[in-house]
Parts: C-alpha cells; structure tokens; sequence
C-alpha cells in the first residue's frame, strides 16, 4: 500500500461536510480507485462547536485557518470557504507558497487571482484544482482540459446558475412575476438571503470567466465581462419568448468571433427544444464546439452539497493519482492576454419588449427609428387594446448590429410614448 | 522542451485518418496542452497505395501491422483496426508485451478481453486507454473512471448506438417501419451494409459492458450480458409508446439491484420528456447515478471521424501528460466476478403489444392468464374493430416480476387467436 494522500479541510459549510462524508463513508473504493488511502488530518472553520451531523473529532481541528497552509501533515489544502479575497485567498496563497497542493471549489478567487495563483502554483509544481467551482457535480473543467484537449474549441455556452434557472423555470410553469418567485425560491432555501451573485449574473460570470480562459488558453479576466443578470426578465417576456418557441436562459457565451472572442453573460432567448433550451430547474449545463468533437454537452445538479463534494474529491483523487495538468489546461506562463472583441461589432438575432402608450401612430414611430438603424424586423406581436394606456409590444429583429440595436433602443426609450425601459435579449440558436 | 511522444497508428479508415488530421492540424495547441510534442513516427494499414486525403509520406509505413508493437520509435500504439480477435487483438497484445502503451477505438476487444489485457499492462506499467470506444466524443471514460471517482455508482443508463437511436426516431418521425427506415440508413452511410452488429445491439452491449466494470469494479463479462436489437420493434409499438407519452429507446442498463449487478441491453420505454427521452438521431448519452454526484448526464454524437478522433487524441495526451490510471478505475488484479442478477427476479412495468384475432373473448383469456401470474393491467388500448382479423391489442402493466411477464406471454402466445409474436418491452422512468 502507498503512503496515504493526507488532507486538510478550511471550511465546514455545506460542501466541506459533504467531503468529510464522502471520504469516510466511501473510503473503501475511493482508496482503490486512487491507489493509496486519502486520509483527513486537519479541519478548520469558523466556530469548533457546531454539531455538523459528521464525527470530527479524529482531525486535528486548526484554530488559525491561515495555519492549515503550513499543517506539517497535510500535502492537500482543500479550501471551502468562498470569496474572492480575504482568509480563503491568504490560505491559498500561502499553501501554494508552501508547496501544499490546493483544492478548492472557489470560483470567485479562480477567476480573479487564477493567472496569478496559476503561475505560482505551476512554479512550486503543485496542483490548483477547482472542478468544484463550475457546475458542481459535472466533471466539466476535466471534460475542457483533458477529455476535449484535442481540439480548438470554437465556443462554450453554459447554464451555470441553478437559482436563476430555477426562478426562470418557476416563472415560466406559474406565470408569476420575478419578485414573487425569487421570494419563494428563498423561502425554499434555494435561493440566499442576499441573492445578489446569483440573479445579478456575477456567481455564473465567474464560472464562465473560468471557462473562457480553459477554451481559449487566455488569462482569466473577469473585468472584461459584459454582465447582466435576469432581475428586469418578466412574465411577460417569458411568455412571448414561449410564444415565438423560445426559453429564456441566463446564458454565458465564450466564443471566437472573427479572430476575437466573445465572453458575455446575459439572459437569452434560446429555442425550446434546443441542448440549452431543455435544461430546466436547478440544472446546469455547458455545451462546447470544438473543430473535432462536434457538440459535446454535459448536465446536472450544478449545486448542493453531494455534487459539489464530489467534484471537490474526484480532484484529491487526481493528485493522489499523480495527475498533473496546467490549471487552465495549459502553462500558465503560455496563457495570453485576450483579445476581445468589441461587442458594438458583434450580430445576433433580437427580442425587443417595449411597454408604450396605444395610441396612432407609435408603430410607425418605432419602425422608422429601427429602419434607420438599418434594422428589419422579423416578427412583431401587438396583442392588448387599450388605447390611452399602456400596452406590450414585443418585437424580434433579424440578424443585426449589436451597436445599432442599442442605439435603436436608446431612441425608442426617449419617444414619449415609451413608458418603460425596453427589454432586450440576444437569440441564440443554442 | 520534453521528447516528443512518438505514435504509431494502426489502421487509416475514417478514425485513423482523423488522428492524423488532428494531431497534424492542431499540433501547436496539443503540444502547450500535453506539455510536449506528440509526433507520429509510423502508420500501418491494409493497403498503402489508398489516397485518404492526409499526407503520410513523412512517417514510417509499417507493412506488416503487427511489426508496429515493437516498433523502435513507437511510445504509443494506436489500434483503429477493429474486432476482438486476429490483426487487432494480436497486435494490442504485442504492443503491451513490448511496454508501449495502447490507445484503441476497439470496444468489441476491450469488452471480450479488457481483462486479461487490463492485468498485462498494469503489470507492464503502460496504459490501455480506451476513450473513443465508449460513445464517440463524449469524455464518458473519463467521466466515470476520474470525474465521479468520489462515488458508489448505482447505476448507468446509456443509449449508445447512434445507427439504431437513428433508425428510432426516423421511425418515430416517418411513421414508417423498421426495414424501410434502414435501408435508408444505409443508403445515407449511416448503418452498414452488414447493419448486424448495431441493429442487434452487439455494439452497444460492447459499450456496455465496458461502463459495467467501471461503474462496479467488476470483470467485463460480455456473455452475461442479455442482448436484444431493435429489428422486432415495428411502427406500431413506436405509435403507441408515443400515445402512453413514452420514447423507444436502445437502452443500455446496469445497476445494482439487490446487492447483485443487473446488465441489460435492449429497447425499453422511457418518458419522453426524460434524460434519455430527448436523446434523439445519432445522439448518444450516458447517464450515471452515484451516492453523492447525483445524476449527470453527458451527451452528444456517438461516432463519426471527428468525435472519435478527438477522443483518441485525448488519450494519447493524458498519455504525454504522464497521467496513468488503472485501466478500469481500480487496479484489474482487484476486479471482482460480478454477481449477476438472476432477471427473472427482477421487476419492472412493461409494454406488451399482442396481435389476435378480434373475437369475442380474447381479452377475457389475456386478462386470466396476467392475473394467474399476478399481473395487474394498469392501461389498455384496443382501438381497430375489425371482427375475425388481427387487431393489436397494447397493454402496460403495473410493476411486475419479470419471470411472471415472460411465463404470461408465453402462455398468451399459444392462445389459438394470438397471430404473432408478442412485443414486449420494459419501461424505465429514466
């Protein structure tokens, strides 16, 4: 038998309960997959007292998280913390820096400091690994790096939020409004208390951040990011989008465009029958085009504690294995600044919502502002009648120039019939 | 800069040739990701005079494929030849003897003799990778060996043969039966002239067998496996699942029921609006259930030059990477003899569609013989009237003991009015 891979566990949430369950009660089979025992040494969180329902009293319990960096038994940090900067990016680093390899299912810290703590690690020839922190139990940073390293990969599309999924999801089947679902979503635990990261898109454009840099062997830039989140998506636009044989998906899109890439996160109209169109619920997914592979796509539970905890120790089995891969599939130093594309100069099909008062002469109004801006019109629906009020009208547009879209919108927004901020989506053929 | 990996490939139908494509078009970014070049030295084929649209003249023609195994320049040999015994069989077995590693597409030769094979190279310290066997360009080796190395897999569900998922759902779409719908498929290349190993589920029960000892860490054992083909389900059986709000699918099934394996492959019933009721065309999927990663679900194209191709390359990369794994996830010296479940014992709800002769008493009869066996009718469906002729009568039963559905329909078979067959098919909420 091989010396035993010996672990330290930072943070005793959720997730980090579920790792301890997984390697105690599957210790037996995780053992001889890995070819050697992976045993827990240390823990550290916040408060020793909690009952978590899982028997730590076997483990060294470290006070100081910081000390877990430099536990002279632990050869793996697993970090469980969260945050981009604070006590999970100092233990980091500090583990890393003491040539503790790194598990970790924090997407917020990869995505902004993974460049750096890419290099550092790559130099202390340890690993940093993250399958955790996109898309929970999916194996999809392995499947990118390893199971499509063949190939140039043309895009990546990803549901990567299993709150907003759910709340788009609710929407849809109940009819209700945002505010309503996001209250029941919260009540049902499936939403937190301060649901900002998720519905505001930053939980998902950190996972697509991660994801971009894998595609396309650039540095990870989350600043670049166009981000929208589907706060101003309401059941209006949710049943036009049914009605014109669509779903509306908070949709991240990396993808190359004319030498350039693409890298935004916003909601999407998507066909109903599509590989994004039918994952519903709390489900992610992320779908790739590579030059080879064709249209990979992989799903499931993109949270919670089993799913999470799985990734988090399929990585351990990876270094208890010996596997060693760049962190963002490859050297980090050969990882180069993006070029991203300007998004005025990008085309899509749109969905356009405009709430306007009923009365002569509005659509015309609107068609002259969109034909000026060199924009056809592909399908128009003006349902209600109620002259002297307000009224949807909900549009989609042909394949047009982004920048004219927006400027199009801008002066519509200013007529004075227009009561509301318009509702714009991309279509995506996804 | 490290040495270059050096390939030989044996066989240059349409995967072989892909392997060139890729690894020659997409040298630069295989080299950043494998962390060193990957270079093919030598190639063997049947007939080398053959234009396949790739130049080889700067590699090495090995006339005689068996030579290739201890080929001095040769790290890695890459079997595309096909079938578990002769060329292929011979020179998989050589390569390893020789301590090169195996890359190979051959699922028949991984499903009849992974064993043994498996025993060798762990032995020999190379790898025996097999990616591309297993549902085309979908990392599902991967997944089940690496990505969910954290779980006890309870069970797999695959639809694993795209020649056959094809004919399905041209049925479906066409209304047309079986024979017409694949002459079709062979006349648009996409079954064979000689369709038996798919339409038989010969390819698929291969797949299968290979997703069986991963998920279990049992001996491949493809004789245990019981094998039916799609060539008896006709357009009527298509209708009426379609009617009950199912989808006949080619289900590979394996899963623990009973502390026994139980390993199926043949076309069951599934919801149309489930994981593997959407899966349609040449599309393959493999969904697993584990204790903690829940129920992932990989999809996409199940075969073609690029998809296969891509996962070649994969392995030939994980290869350069140094990464070894044993070659059914635990070391093959600690594989088990699986336990198989006696089906009998086993329970399901099934589809039954007789054809008899409309008279008066015919369902009296049937409906005796189910309730001796202690079957109860949960719908029925006998629409044509047409008194003297044959009219199909569709039955779906309740969950029942599969021993008593198979003596009921013998026993319904030798009633005087029953005209044909019966078509029997088991429905899984999958």
């Amino acid at each position: 038998m091989s010396e035993p891979l010996r672990v330290g566990i930072a943070g005793l949430g959720t997730v980090g309960v579920g790792v301890v369950k997984i390697l105690t009660q599957n210790a037996d089979i995780i053992t001889a997959r890995a070819g050697r025992p992976i045993e827990i040494v240390a823990v550290s969180a916040r408060s020793k007292g909690t009952d978590r329902g899982v028997d730590l009293s076997s483990y060294d319990w470290v006070d100081n998280t910081a000390d877990l960096a430099a536990h002279e038994n632990v050869d793996v940090v697993v970090e469980l913390i969260g945050g981009s900067e604070g006590v999970a990016a100092d233990l980091v680093n500090a583990a890393i820096n003491n040539s503790r390899h790194v598990v970790t299912a924090n997407k917020a810290l990869v995505a902004h400091h993974g460049y750096d703590l890419a290099l550092q690690a790559e130099s202390k020839g340890v690993s940093l690994a993250y399958e955790a922190a996109v898309a929970g139990g999916i194996p999809i940073i392995k499947a990118m790096r390893e199971g499509f390293a063949a190939n140039n990969i043309h895009s990546v599309y990803g549901i990567l939020n299993g709150t907003c999924n759910y709340i788009l999801t609710m929407m849809r089947e109940t009819g209700r409004d945002f505010d309503d679902v996001l209250q029941e979503a919260q009540d049902l635990g499936y939403a937190e208390s301060d649901p900002t990261f998720d519905i505001e898109g930053i939980d998902a454009a950190h996972k697509l951040c991660i994801l971009t840099s894998i595609a396309f062997g650039v540095k990870p830039d989350f600043d670049a990011m166009k981000i929208q989140g589907i706060s101003h998506v309401n059941a209006t636009d949710i049943a036009y989008a049914t009605e014109f044989g669509y779903r509306i998906k908070l949709l991240g899109i990396a993808r190359r465009v004319n030498g350039k890439i693409m890298q935004i996160l916003e909601p999407c109209l998507v066909p109903i029958n599509s590989p994004m169109g039918i994952i519903d619920d709390v489900y992610n997914a992320v779908y790739a085009e590579g030059d080879f592979v064709e249209t990979p796509l992989l799903t499931g539970k993109g949270a919670g504690e089993g799913p999470t905890a799985s990734s988090v120790v399929s990585d351990i089995i990876d270094i208890a294995r010996g596997f060693k891969v760049p962190t963002f599939g490859i050297p980090a130093m050969e990882l180069s600044d993006a070029s991203w594309i300007d998004l005025g100069e990008t085309r899509a099909r749109y969905y356009l919502r405009l709430s306007v008062i009923d009365q002569p002469g509005v659509v015309a109004d609107i068609s002259a502002i969109l034909k000026e801006q060199k924009i056809s019109i592909e399908g128009m629906v003006q349902r209600a009648r109620a002259p002297g009020q307000a009224v949807p009208i909900v549009l989609t547009l042909h394949d047009s120039r982004h920048e004219n879209v927006v400027n199009a919108v801008e002066a519509i927004e200013k007529l004075s019939v227009c009561n509301e901020k318009p509702c714009l989506m991309r279509i995506e053929e996804i």
